[in-house]
């Protein structure tokens, strides 16, 4: 632990999620040998994308403009809004590819405890896209938990008979086993089960 | 995955060791949301060392300046060299807080196979030190692996003669419980049993 410069830096990485002070020493030792192909590059990206990402005022998803290119993008179907807890649910619906049409990021699950509340989630803006827009389906993709669940009916409620609202299919997983499925999952699949 | 700026922070995140696509995208995600706190102090941290950064002259540890913390101070015994691998075996060493003498970074071990030999491991430099520095003992602590031991081997080839020669003792790790532990490490242990 030589320099103060260095110990900054490592106590810095150290902070984000995934690395701790073991692998944070070893990140910067990285970064110090690589410093032209990775180091100056890395620092420079940051730099940049402090000064330019900025969350879309639509949808809540996080791009460098002010609307996302998500939301400015004319291709993708108005009429369906495929609601998320997260930017990080939403970069993971992208990746599968499927859903073609907008999104709308609520920031969190409502939380009595935490004192979250609806105007905290952005859920008022949501029920005025459903308007504005002219949303014919709102899939509620929130996470399977009690927090996401609860949201989730929370939203069904000032949205029912306005638009279809559907959620997520639950049940087995794609590669899944079921000797390491909880039982939760499992009697959801049975319930859901499918004529073959 | 909005945005050039953000997919390309992204991607360089991903080529941090420990670090994969999955954990960059959150690391880069909590980095936007904590832009005062985290992005841009980390981003003017990688600056500051990217410029400052430098290999000491002398024994190869990384630091600040030509002449590393550990090698400038005076406090710390100048009879014995430490002879690691590393930079990250020094600083492992350091966190250990026992030794209190000279280190030595030779920066690998010796490979004929990727055509490393002494002259890249500053082995040469090291034999200078010893006689230059007056030095009485060097400690290999090389890790115990077959690259490593054979670099061992092979620089007390090089010293045999001038000083002594000592390397890191091998056993049972504190901590450690047996039926986890492989048999070489066992029969080490063994056969260096201690009367008690």
């Amino acid at each position: 632990m030589s320099s103060n410069d260095l110990e900054n830096l490592i106590d810095l990485m150290a902070r984000l999620p995934g690395l701790g002070p073991r692998s944070a020493r070893r990140a910067v030792l990285h970064l110090v040998r690589k410093r032209a192909l990775l180091l100056t590059p890395l620092s420079d990206a940051m730099q940049q994308v402090a000064v330019t990402a900025r969350e879309c005022l639509n949808c809540g998803n996080i791009g460098t403009s002010d609307i996302c290119d998500l939301c400015a993008d004319d291709t993708r179907a108005t009429g369906e809004i495929c609601v998320v807890e997260d930017v990080a649910d939403l970069w993971a619906m992208e990746r599968a590819g499927v859903f073609k049409g907008r999104y709308h990021v609520l920031g969190g699950t409502l939380s009595a405890l935490d004192g979250i509340g609806p105007e905290e989630l952005s859920i008022p803006r949501l029920v005025d896209r459903v308007t504005s827009e002219a949303i014919t389906e709102v899939i509620l993709a929130l996470n399977a938990t009690v927090d996401g669940q609860t949201t989730a009916h929370y939203i069904a409620d000032q949205l029912e008979g306005q638009v279809r609202l559907t959620s997520l299919a639950q049940g087995v997983p794609i590669g899944g086993e079921l000797d390491y499925l909880d039982e939760g999952t499992i009697s959801a699949a049975l319930r859901a089960r499918k004529s073959i």
